[in-house]
């Protein structure tokens, strides 16, 4: 395998968006193009990812008409990815597969969604879509439900007061707004506090309102390449050292819910490639769609033991400044917004930057190594990257 | 690259079905992993090719689904593709491409779709969401209207009265029949007449209602391997010699449409890698979701030149006994079915089988070398693949 970089990124601010998939991806592109001193001739294959463009402004086969849009060469093909929240990290781990394996040389991929015109009993119902339609779905069960449940399986199994459980996702909350407040791109820009977390209205006991994600606009786009072509592109290239993906679920199929198997064994794969180990890791971008999911995560990434990661927000851990591996310095899904199909892209960005340096107030000092973690539906698609600056 | 090489494939029978499409594609799957006397825990990747299962079945992340219900290993992933029409075609050049270059010794790949269920207007609304839908679907236009636009531009151009063209079209249809009587997986296994296609009601002048391909359920997999593996398996592997995918569109793009200038674009490719010109291929199985489709493909791919293809049918030239390349003899979308994001599967699944000499009634005797055609959406996707028997 030849050695991956990535040499241009980019994303639209999440949040609210009056532009269609396609235009919002058409901005984050030209953007990274532009960035990577590319024209749209050099590209040799578009990978978009995207979830419900044909819910949402009925645009199927949504990558041919993103690939017209840019401008990409006929003979460039360009193919659409869906694997639920995880899309656009698959989309990306493609790319680097079929760089690092010789097919192609530079390939633009990424991510876009556009679901916050919907409202919330419609998203809700729309996203469920995810999860099997056959043993999940017609339990009524949602995704605020599945993860609802891991809370309350992790706070019997490890014999913790749901009370303390519930402020120590508050903090997990209060520590991404934090992020999110010094980014531009992030949907909100604001701290928060713990109270407000906890007297925000119940979603789904033990969560409340402000430990889910929100629904957001927004796309982003990453020029992967060679490490040769890229010193010619950039001076601050960014390296794939390893990357994992793995498949499981439902959760019907998952009795622990605070062991997310399939990210278990992805991060393994991508540790083992990576040569790296957890204690390696500087900074960290996450599938915090819920709280506890940001908890469940840093366990099962390996940065905190099982059943030792729910107060390490609460602790400053995960914080930026901390000396263990900052987690979501970008605001994660939580606070810098979770357009589905783009979210994978936008963290690979956010890591990318990091590792360049160039994140302004939210920078991770000295940051060298840095870990992209996106899950898909109720577990069913954990796909993991691993970025090393250049030295 | 490696040389890749089809182990096992199977497709069920195309038409109406009360099984899902995650249901489908398993009794597809098991079909083809038992042909390649293969266990699940064999399998490196599932690449999956559906275009509607979220609207159809309320089920999107459906390759996750697939995954766990076949018993696949968890650290062996699961994609979802969709690429409207083009789909499985697309899913299985990417498998192909990943064999090639090293990166996976055995990857199963195919398409399922369900979409019988829906009525006419629904489908064909549905449908045509793989049009562009800020250019395309705000004119009302469906892919019904854009065929029979093709049609006319193609009479016009080539100075062919419409009559005339219907009569040759209606030909293409008795023919992708007369195959289809022999092909006990067709939807349609009966054989109609030119008197027939002409008193059928219009869709959309000049397209005849036995002119239209029909509404399908199914699903169809594909065990693909390098060549090494191959021979391990069975003793009559299928090597894939070449293989091209171009994108373009939506037809405002394209303001001759008797040019499908993508499909032009990926068969140069594929008949370059493969190092073989349209003489030499047997037979081939294309994208004739309208009879003027076939005619514009059988040009494209370039076994007749552009404006001479519109009699072939007619003449008998791409009939079963022809000395030319055979054209669709499964019975092609026309008259095998077309459950979208299944279609290129069942075309590879043919094209296997008559190279391996099991078709029965409908063989192509001495095929050596076969094409797949598939076209997806307004001639945004095209891709090509080229394979070759075991000498």
């Amino acid at each position: 395998m030849r050695e991956v970089a990535i040499a241009g990124v980019a994303m639209t601010r999440f949040g609210v968006s009056e532009k269609t998939c396609i235009e919002m991806f058409c901005e984050a592109a030209c953007l990274a193009l532009e960035e990577s001193k590319l024209e749209p001739k050099n590209i040799e294959a578009l990978f978009l990812g995207n979830c419900l463009g044909d819910f949402e402004e009925g645009q199927a086969h949504m990558a041919a008409h993103v690939h017209t849009a840019i401008g990409l060469p006929m003979g460039s093909p360009a193919l659409r990815f869906e694997n639920a929240c995880a899309t656009a990290t698959v989309a990306i781990r493609q790319a680097a597969l079929l760089v690092g394996s010789g097919v192609y040389d530079v390939v633009l991929a990424g991510g876009t969604e556009r679901v916050a015109a919907m409202d919330t009993p419609l998203a809700t119902r729309t996203f469920a879509m995810a999860s099997h339609s056959g043993y999940s779905a017609p339990t009524g069960i949602t995704f605020p439900g599945v993860f609802a449940m891991a809370a309350h399986m992790y706070a019997d199994k490890y014999k913790i007061d749901i009370r303390e459980l519930q402020e120590c996702m508050a903090h997990v909350s209060v520590k991404n707004h934090f992020h999110a407040a010094m980014n531009p791109k992030a949907q909100f820009q604001k701290e928060i506090s713990v109270q407000k977390v906890l007297d925000s209205f119940m979603v789904a006991d033990p969560l409340h309102f402000l430990d889910c994600c929100p629904f957001s606009d927004g796309a982003s786009a990453v020029v992967i390449t060679t490490k040769q072509k890229a010193l010619q592109m950039t001076d601050k290239p960014v390296f794939i050292i390893g990357t994992g993906q793995a498949a499981g679920g439902p959760v019907i199929n998952n009795p622990d819910m605070t062991r997310i198997k399939p990210r278990e064994v992805a991060a393994a794969q991508a540790y083992k490639q990576a040569g790296v180990t957890p204690f390696d890791i500087d900074l960290c971008e996450l599938h915090d769609c819920f709280t506890i999911a940001e908890i469940l995560a840093i366990e099962g990434l390996g940065f905190y033991e099982f059943g030792k990661g729910y107060d390490a927000a609460k602790n400053g851990e995960t914080r930026l400044g901390s000396k263990k591996a900052v987690i979501n310095p970008s605001g994660g899904l939580k606070a810098k917004g979770h357009p589905i199909g783009a979210t994978g892209a936008a963290q690979v960005t956010e890591i990318v930057e990091q590792l360049r340096g160039l994140s302004g107030k939210r920078q991770v000092k000295g940051a060298k190594t840095g870990f992209v973690d996106t899950l898909g539906g109720e577990f069913g698609t954990v796909c993991n990257l691993i970025l090393r600056s250049h030295p």
